[in-house]
């Protein structure tokens, strides 16, 4: 169980290893959406997105509890590079399992902290494979993309600084956070119920990986019907832990579509003048797509990451 | 003549209408240059651009002293947003002749502030000939993009933030800016010198563009020899006001290649997670190709703007 004590300890534990981000706002975006947000750019994290949070978390604690000689974790790319980027803090090995089909530009930041990439097959079977041939090979410890509560822990830190700096006074009325396996939203939504309990938390999905939508439906963990989508960051399954979370913490789950993913990514580029990834832009699209519904509210978002191949744009 | 005074009441006079910036580090591309790099972020300023502090400084004043009834200039680009911006903030009608070749994100830009775009032909004559007739047509008051104080004391406002922020206690060795019209760089070494007289001013300038190196050696205002270069917002050459302002204030020039000028873009863009245009990426790639020149020390540089065309990218 991940108490409000929990998150407490693991951000004093990675404080001295993380940014603490800033938080933005854009005239221009807040009157197109008709609505105050509040953008938490972790896309200006270490590493380039939220994911040194939860790295850093569980590999600081692999490392003082000495559980093991080295790390290992499966990641399409940011929290391949959040684990790589931990184990360096705390001199462990690391070994990264990467599909063959991750953005070369995360491949060359994971080796760029010291870590050896292994590659394989983009599949979730070949990942898991992967990892487990680097186990019995090395005995490094799994620290896993989100099944993991120190890895949710620390993806809670975000939402824990953006409800400081701008949720205490005036409370926001909604966090948007996107989905993939759930272990951001898990954390997202932890931390809102402790410290901000009338703020609803809703998570963005695309249309393109809509399993989430299907497993907070059914209260079973879902396959998508189908994966396809610019949001790579976002592909995988939740896992029963981050399910039974968020069937408690979140309201709702709301899906976009990537033309409506790569429009607001672009809003955000042309108008914010800052970096998002697809994956960091799905909250927005949720938002220009529902305006109603959100219409006159205080809505902090948590812009996720910025780490894109510059060669492959989608505009 | 330009007082500290008169930059000081420029700085209270567009106070209410402009941000004070973020002043951004990052620690690779400190440890790249071997040196402490300060990037003003005038990317994140209004209409995208240092350009707003020094059309705001004339078109504030072309208003509160009734000079005429509506404003016009000729601008590739930033300028003209700033002039159209600025004129929307006291309610007066813009004219703004720009090249057809300009930018389409820059001309749309233009028009959303309500000014009403005069194409012409990509040449300084064709430029000065569009803005003449406007002048005769209307009698809108000319807002030059550099050849004039008031636009050089408001631009000069940047570096006034960028010292009172992280100058003052600990003087930076160097402040760099690009070199257009040079009405950035006259603001720039005017405000260094009367704040921080230690201080080297040294400027950027594209080699496809390399009019200003050739006139600060002269003390002539002397012509490139050839203009071809991916920084569009310095292709101008300087007025015999800025080129008297630069030749007693700045202490260098220096000349980078357009791939040079790119790849310090790019560093920008995947490291700092920041869009900045090409023309704003000048003085990174100076400090970058004479790593000599600058190693260890505390270097402020101005971040000119971030209005890149999406479409049009050299990556």
């Amino acid at each position: 169980m991940i108490s409000f004590d929990t998150i407490r300890e693991a951000h004093d534990r990675i404080r001295p290893h993380i940014h603490r981000t800033a938080v933005l706002t854009n005239q221009t975006i807040n009157d197109r959406a008709g609505a105050d947000l509040f953008f938490k750019c972790e896309n200006f994290q270490k590493i380039g997105a939220f994911k040194a949070r939860g790295g850093l978390n569980a590999v600081l604690q692999v490392a003082a509890n000495q559980e093991g000689h080295s790390v290992t974790t499966h990641s399409s790319g940011n929290h391949a590079q959040a684990v790589a980027f931990a184990a360096r803090q705390v001199g462990l090995p690391a070994y990264i399992v990467m599909p063959r089909t991750a953005p070369q530009v995360k491949k060359d930041a994971v080796r760029g902290y010291g870590a050896e990439v292994i590659e394989c097959e983009p599949t979730l079977d070949a990942r898991e494979a992967g990892v487990r041939a680097v186990m019995e090979r090395t005995g490094a410890v799994l620290v896993h993309p989100f099944d993991d509560d120190r890895v949710i822990a620390g993806q809670a830190t975000a939402t824990k600084e953006l409800i400081e700096d701008f949720g205490m006074d005036n409370a926001f009325d909604t966090i948007l956070a996107p989905v993939g396996g759930g272990g951001l939203l898990s954390g997202t939504s932890l931390t809102t119920h402790f410290m901000s309990p009338s703020t609803r938390v809703i998570a963005g999905e695309p249309e393109g990986a809509a399993d989430a939508v299907l497993s907070f439906r059914s209260g079973q963990v879902e396959k998508a019907p189908y994966i396809n989508t610019i949001a790579d960051g976002l592909m995988t399954s939740l896992s029963e832990r981050t399910l039974r979370i968020i069937r408690e913490h979140v309201t709702e789950i709301l899906t976009v579509s990537d033309p409506e993913i790569i429009a607001a990514m672009r809003l955000v580029w042309e108008r914010m003048k800052i970096i998002i990834e697809p994956s960091c832009a799905v909250p927005l699209a949720v938002v220009l797509k529902h305006k109603n519904q959100f219409a006159g509210q205080r809505i902090g978002i948590i812009l996720t990451g910025g780490n894109v191949d510059l060669g492959k744009l989608p505009f």
